[in-house]
């Protein structure tokens, strides 16, 4: 069970509150970054403390905070009490057992958020992303490194479209839309693996197509599990009358909703699909095995009166006129091709072949 | 897979607001039309230009901008700058992997619509529609040129019925009438199929039979992803209290919602027939089979006992007295015939036969 | 396919607001009633126009304007300019594949039903019945002509119960009775198709009875189709506000409402009891076949060791004492009784039998 | 089928309003007892009429008429007449086919229950109950007499508990909870038979045990029926701000709704119990004929190889020369027992025995 | 049946409001135990009246009343008297088999849970937990004693956390969560057992596998029915607007929330997942038992035509030349390997074996 389903029971007994990261994932080395950018500048440099952060932005700038790694519980602790986070949120974004989630706090926005990624052996790795959006300030928790933030980064550097002329809660749309455009990444490598099932179940099926019709179903649950919360979670904060999030920014998260419905609904025909092709398999295996059954039978059947026939000119009887007959033994064999082609032949007819 | 169900991460890593068509259809070359009219009048021409549209449309007409094939990023630009439609509805109008969806944004309303037409080798080919609806401007965009809007056009040129003398909401109405109209002719089309399954299933069924069957369930499901998401667009539509629909054109709308929820319906009772039919077919072909088993069984059954009999007088024991009598051959053969007629009366008594 | 499930496409390609009657009925000659009754009196005419109509309505009177048959495309259209009918509801009234609806329209109420009913050869027939609710005025349109409204036209020529003394709306409600009292006939008479298919199963399971269960859970798909809207038309009636039901018919639509609520709940009880005797064909017929096919297998294990013995018997051996053996064979003879009944009694014990 | 699942359509053609009792239930010869009390004392009598009522009832008492069997028409309509109560209403006291429902009537509560009870020969039968409560007066209606509410009239005799000094809807609250408690008499006779059918289901299947299964889904069916409907009843009850259940007995209303909650919580669980009691039949029952099946199979095929090896020891060739070796006939039998040996240990190698 | 899936009848019958005892579970001797805390100091004591409790809490503290054991009928009457509690919510601590469930009651708020627990013998025992929360008072109510509240007692006595400076609603808070931490070690216990089955699934399977596939279904249908009515509960404390939970104490039921959340997906993917088992298991059982049959009938299929050919040479017939030639024999047993070897390799490129 590469995923795990439930969240192990590692914090229970605890109390509530205490700051250690509870999660499966080895721990990546933490490292924290902040980009603070305005429209014609951008800045980014390593950072391990607040007062760090609060050197390195510029007056006037929108901060992005990236952390990447979760061994930084002083550093969140001090985030928590400089920016007033509420000891619940911090504990949540250490717990990387979050389902997805939105909250309205105070005088921040927070959300979690689960970006998937196949990996080298074809299986869903996950990966808890947590926002905190202040105003002018956005800080983000990840358990990892990849490649995910690249090109994000890289716009801002450059200073593309119209990111660094928005605030922190364009960026965290930015942010939010790069984690569901990977979730479109994952769909295609579904819809290819299903393609390939597909191409093998028009051939002969094996039990192997068996095996991954069944992890597909499996990956399925998981990767639904991930994703479906976020409906809700757009939902309320689209809903949410927060003034974090601005008028322009508005109908940049209608279009993140917009994809995460469009991906749930094609999970929802991949589901349809995989019970489809399961029906198929277990339908073709069906006919297969009863193909074979039934030629078998057909050959037994046929040779039972031959060999009935050999044993009547087996017996001993005194009187058994045809033993003596100079053609019966020839005659014979040709019944033995007559009987067996006039069965055939009934067979076909009946359609039983 | 022909249709394809994800939408291809082609455009994951761009930033948003790139205009770019993504989609999987080749591409027609764009041609864009201008249908200016009034109560008395209507002029078609084709354009270019944005210039061109505001030159060829008369003082108080209503003007219908349809254009035809996606490659026109450049005037879909200009037109967004022009009357400031917001980029993401430019994006969305590009991107062909849209779910239907109605959207009103400060001075226009956005609708997206997913046409359906069964091609000749009988596969489902998608379309996407736009509309973008202005007071007294209609601009549509399709992905290709068929004969969808060809009625349309001719009543407007002839002046038939009310659509000369109501606005651009009328003509949004009528078009997206024409679209769910022809998702009447894919039920039909759909029925014929069904009927002509359900034709077979009353004769021998066979393999492609089952194959007709799974792929009128999986169409199913894409038709079902295209249509259903109207009903909610249309709830919505008719719940805005938008000023761009008159209180004439409302019962209109209210139509077209109740054509959906027909079509929808439709499918729901598709869908049980054909799971009905599937289980049909595999009682069917498991009836068969077993039949074809039983038969042969019977016919195995009513040899054993004659070759038994045979056997037992092949043996070569010196006192068997039955050997030596004249008449003992004979009567053997008449149990040859005696015993299986005495076993077939018996199975045809238990029902076996 | 007697009944057909999608709407054909007739229609599509014409322009919206045409009057041509759309349906799948062969169509009955129309004739228009008109009885206008007040508590006192109760007269009734055949007329032909609407100035017939008016002419023959008394000063006070409520009147009920009642069409059978759908070749009335003159009259409906006068109907439609006299009264201020909305177009769409004109057209609605000749397409008899609307589905059930109830739509509150400026001055007037419109509600569309169907009616149900077991023809000669068990098939399910439905018909549109259509109501226009005015004050004093009821318009109700029929595709046929049969004993539905029967008793309704002898009560109101009787005078018997409140039916003269209330209005037009009380009327409306007293034909929505009728309509789904017969529903009551129609749930019967599948509760008796279900009971004696329920007989059949204690039986010996024929394939007949496979194609009843089908087919009667073909006809709930459609039954439920026409019925189940209805729910949604009451609730809809109930919560309006409209002037047109008064104070003291309200109960009686929600008597109505029951009634109506009782026949889906009575359905889809029908709709478990289907899927459960699905079941027992299935499990008595799988049951069936393995008991045949049990008794054949043991009847040849029987036989196997007695071939095997006879076999050993008839080798050519020079050196065979028992051969030689004056009671070797009546000894056998002895064994082929013994072996089967040790068998026998071996597989009854291991309850093969 | 001993319920029945719709209404049978004896009413159907009657008008609306007419005083039939429509039942399957054979009558109960009527019994009115009128208990008027008031914290000090109860009084018990048996009544005819209105009048009866009105003068057996002390000023500022409460009063509770019962009335068990239905053929009471003249005095229900007396009743109908004397407070006011809507002919609708006294219809549906009549007619027991009602589902449970609740209805607020200007000076009245309108309640319809059913209880369900387990009789002999473990059918459920269901009866229907009607209260009608108005300010110091409830009138209940049963259709048969039996221990139901026995405990409750000797509650009243007694003066124990709240009930003498509490209202008429106190008493309704008691009477809805004596129905109620009998719904767990019912699941526990239900939990008695699931349990018997899990015993029986470890041992060895029968197919009795099927027809018990079966059973057990179509009564859910029929219970679920009566007892669902009154989730939505006690709802709407809970929800009205109607004058005629006082504050203090709005608790105990809601504690009848916790009960019938749990009741539909337990059915649910029951029908889950059901479905997984039905796959491990079936299972068995597969199983089971495999392991005959496979059995019968192994013990043919053991001898197929003995039966060859007999017969080539069967045949006349003049030139073999192991027919005249001394030992071979012996050999051969040692064979005839080291082939099964050797196939019986491949076998069970292969664990297929 | 360890748990009982319905509430037995035994107090079917009582009048509402008697204090007894109603539950499954062997007494507990009760044990009452008083905490009172504040700030800097905690004193825990046991008590036996209502008067021992208010002697026992000092002025401005927060006190936790803890029975252990539901042996309290009399402390519970004055608990009642008192504390002004509601008769029925006095029963409803008694009858354990209430439902998941909260009320708020005048003065205080009633909360019921379930707590699980996975015993020895891998059964899941449940427990009713009722809470009563009073301003700066909570009393909990238990059936049994074990190390639940352990950690949290110790909290209390050591002052570690927020625990000691908040009031009841947080030690409320504070229980609930320990009860719902206890979910994951159940959940934990589950996976434990889903991935030992997984594991067996992947190598032969045995009945053994298919009774821990059924008992964890029905283990999960007990689980969710404790669990799911957390979820309503939840909504129902957080949308409350009591003053009993203060400001403060809000975010920390939201975390309980959403760990129930979390709690309830996670036994939603765990019913997909033994779902996927119970048909991988069907799927291997049929497998196997096809494999074997297949083997068998191959073999027996190979023999056929030699016993046959054996047969024929067995014949007694004056004229069969064959019988004199010297090589005829050995030719025949050459015949005897290249007849099932042809068959052999025909059955392998058939893809048969």
């Amino acid at each position: 069970m590469a995923e795990s389903l439930s969240s192990p029971s590692g914090k229970a007994g605890l109390p509530p509150g205490a700051l250690v990261h509870v999660g499966a994932q080895p721990q990546t080395a933490g490292r924290v970054t902040l980009i603070s950018y305005g429209p014609d500048h951008c800045i980014e440099r390593e950072v391990h403390t607040v007062d760090d952060i609060l050197a390195g932005r510029r007056e006037g700038d929108t901060a992005w905070v990236h952390c990447e790694g979760l061994d930084i519980a002083p550093l969140l602790s001090e985030i928590g009490a400089r920016f007033q986070v509420h000891p619940l949120v911090l504990e949540d974004i250490l717990n990387t057992h979050q389902r997805p989630k939105f909250e309205e706090i105070d005088n921040c926005l927070f959300i979690v958020l689960k970006t998937l990624r196949v990996d080298g052996s074809q299986a869903v790795q996950h990966e808890q992303i947590s926002l905190l959006v202040f105003p002018g300030l956005l800080i983000t928790f990840r358990e990892r490194r990849d490649d995910l933030f690249d090109s994000l980064s890289q716009r801002l550097a450059q200073g593309r479209g119209r990111i660094r002329s928005l605030g922190s809660d364009y960026l965290a749309y930015v942010v939010m839309d790069s984690v569901v455009d990977r979730y479109f990444t994952l769909t295609d490598a579904l819809e290819e693996t299903i393609e390939a099932v597909e191409a093998h179940l028009l051939g002969r099926p094996r039990a192997q197509t068996f095996a991954t019709i069944q992890r597909l179903r499996r990956e399925l649950v998981f990767i639904r599990k991930a994703i479906v919360p976020l409906r809700e979670l757009l939902t309320a904060l689209l809903r949410s009358d927060t003034e974090l999030i601005g008028a322009k920014t508005g109908p940049y998260f209608r279009d993140v909703f917009d994809h995460v419905i469009r991906v749930i609904e094609t999970l929802d025909s991949y589901r349809d699909l995989i019970n489809g092709m399961l029906e198929i398999y277990l339908s073709a295996v069906s006919n297969r095995m009863n193909e074979v059954m039934k030629v078998l039978t057909v050959f037994a059947t046929i040779f039972i009166p031959l060999t009935f026939l050999v044993g009547v000119y087996g017996m001993n009887f005194d009187y058994m006129p045809e033993l003596r007959w100079k053609w019966a033994y020839p005659v014979l064999w040709l019944l033995f091709f007559l009987i067996p082609a006039a069965l055939l032949l009934w067979f076909r007819r009946k359609k039983w072949l």
